[in-house]
């Protein structure tokens, strides 16, 4: 029997969750792969010492999290000519070409399917099933914690806090959620998606973000009420020669196939004129889903030998980028309002597709959702109509993602 | 430079599309591999030699169909030590453990991926990201005529003549579609995805399945006003140490990831209980999406050298499963009509779980939805059902699947 040794490191929900699965497919990966894999070290705050668990491991499994000493470790470990699987979606985002430059260098695998969306195989799906195509655009939902709360405000008319607290109690948000709520999260893994998705080098700092703090009942009833669902969206597109990589709230038509994904799943489109595109969508996080993951990369590891990405290309980041728009006015009910907005959004260039407008005492509500228009025209627009006499609240505005290739 | 040569035996609407973009593709393929890939040799009815252009390859990507000659040049080429790509479904159900045998003997690769649901890749994830996972159960639309045709009479309300009309006008159906109405190109689809699911030997003669053309528009109303969805479902499960593969109508209820597979995509939900479940959803066939597949297996095999399937285990063929069932009768309108109907039902261990009835002169129609019972238990009823002396036509059975997992 020739056994396999993976070094752990790191044993929290993810790390323990990964020991028990080896040790339960152990025969399995076994028979399949003719070695049995076994822990032959495991390194945690209190216990272990990185360098020993080195020397007796053919391959590291990172989920420990954080940037330090994480980074140091899985360089030394790439250059001491052991293959490389994490889950750790802030070090691939922020450190991805030193990583990778290691990797290809030391001819070692860094394999990271369980940074992105769990156990839905959207990193092997870009890296190999469309290793041949030409990705146009990605949309994802790729933080559970926040479609969650969507989901919850949608289904129940709970406000962004209530829904929030729900999310905590039952364990798809942390106490502390501001990298979930704020966009973060989900951006770091954009920017893993579309180095992959384009071949380019992309930072977690080229991705705008914005989260769902902001958010209100209100929207979501609008959004109802147009046929529309509200979704935090990460979107990786080519724009002419370049990329574009953000995440924020965006409304999604009901056929869109990202519209149905609710609760804690994440979900992945990836749209190619030779595919049309292709939805992969599943539980996106938590310690069994992960740990699955990883098991799936370890086993990828031991079968065939080192294939590292080529030295990427640098495709510009583009930062300004079209987009359909919801936009939410307060105003007061006198005649000429709707003419004299609808005018300053001409002006821009924005048209409207659709238009909701309802009284309110004295004052009246419009919701319009506009056609696809440069966002700093329209924001443009938005300050401008801001600034009117009779507005009476901030404007509110929220993307709107058409469908445009079905 | 180093090239790569591929022999392509098939240049139909498939093969026509993979040489056009394998062109289209080549530099690409090159930076990502090292190696640019080039046709060698197209063999067609009409011209090319076999052994000539397997001479003259590396690989063999199969393209031609049909079982006779594809198997023998298949084998031939894999025993001369070429890896070989194929779409070719009915070859690989029917002739799979000889094709998967001599790829072991021989150390090289046999890939399939345009075999099943195009461009979506169920079996790469079945094979690579799910390796150790163990796998539950499967559930797939897997045919995209009969999704089509499902989908028009669901919108429409035409009847099935009618949406396979519109089917084969719009190119989603061909000339004569017997092997896609009657289930058998699922069948075909399916038994494949068992074996990968279960590593278990499944023949297209292990496969049970029912078609499309028994149904009609009337099933649908009903379904939509119980709250389900008519759908085409390939099931593969595991039952007790057994497994099951069958192709028949079922209906689903509209949180299902199927449910919203709508026209002529295809879609696989995948269920283990380490990962709950993971769905791929896409375009099922076309020529510019099989060529896709076909060229991202090509690539595949370009990196990294042979993983054959161990020899796999041969777990027995489960002949009768639990299903829910909805069940259509039309009644003389009597008092003790349900009744007796329940009771029947209720002998064989049937429960209802919900009940439409509706007058329509002297007679009634029930529609009933059955929690999940043992087929052969519920035919039975069914067949005392119709026996009995108020019954106005033939009762319609059609099966639901329930969601257990989410």
């Amino acid at each position: 029997m020739t056994s396999f040794s993976v070094g752990l490191l790191g044993h929290g929900t993810v790390g323990a969750a990964f020991h028990e699965l080896l040790d339960s497919r152990a025969n399995a990966i076994e028979a399949a792969t003719g070695q049995r894999p076994e822990i032959s070290g495991v390194l945690t705050r209190s216990r272990g010492a990185f360098d020993e668990i080195l020397d007796g491991a053919d391959l590291i499994v990172e989920v420990m999290g954080g940037l330090d000493p994480a980074r140091d470790y899985v360089l030394r470990a790439m250059d001491a000519g052991r293959h490389v699987v994490t889950a750790n979606k802030q070090l691939l985002s922020q450190h991805g070409d030193e990583l990778w430059s290691c990797a290809r260098e030391n001819g070692v695998q860094l394999r990271f399917e369980a940074a992105v969306a769990g156990i839905v195989p959207v990193i092997r799906v870009l890296q190999e099933t469309l290793a041949a195509a030409h990705v146009d655009r990605l949309h994802g939902i790729v933080n559970g914690t926040t479609n969650y709360i969507l989901t919850r405000m949608a289904e129940t008319g709970a406000s962004y806090e209530d829904a929030l607290a729900d999310a905590q109690r039952l364990g798809y948000a942390e106490a502390d959620p501001t990298e979930d709520v704020n966009g973060m999260d989900a951006a770091a893994k954009m920017a893993i998606l579309a180095r992959l998705a384009f071949n380019t080098p992309v930072h977690l700092d080229d991705v705008r973000y914005e989260g769902i703090e902001h958010l209100t009942g209100d929207d979501m009833a609008y959004a109802q009420e147009l046929g529309l669902g509200l979704k935090l969206i990460g979107t990786a597109e080519r724009i002419d020669a370049g990329v574009s990589v953000r995440v924020h709230p965006a409304f999604l038509y009901a056929a869109h196939p990202l519209a149905s994904v609710s609760g804690p799943f994440n979900a992945v489109t990836i749209e190619s004129q030779s595919i049309t595109e292709i939805t992969l969508s599943g539980p996106g996080a938590g310690g069994p889903q992960t740990a699955s993951a990883v098991l799936g990369d370890v086993v990828s590891a031991m079968i065939p030998p080192a294939s590292t990405p080529p030295t990427p290309a640098r495709l510009p980041i583009v930062g300004d980028v079209e987009s359909a728009f919801y936009l939410h006015l307060e105003v007061a009910d006198r005649p000429g309002v709707l003419a004299q907005i609808a005018q300053l959004l001409g002006l821009q260039g924005a048209s409207i597709r659709s238009v909701v407008q309802r009284g309110l005492g004295e004052n009246a509500r419009l919701v319009m959702v506009t056609h696809p228009i440069l966002e700093s025209r329209f924001y443009a627009a938005v300050d401008l109509i801001a600034g009117l006499d009779f507005m009476r609240a901030r404007p509110r505005a929220i993307r709107v993602i058409d469908e445009e290739f079905v």
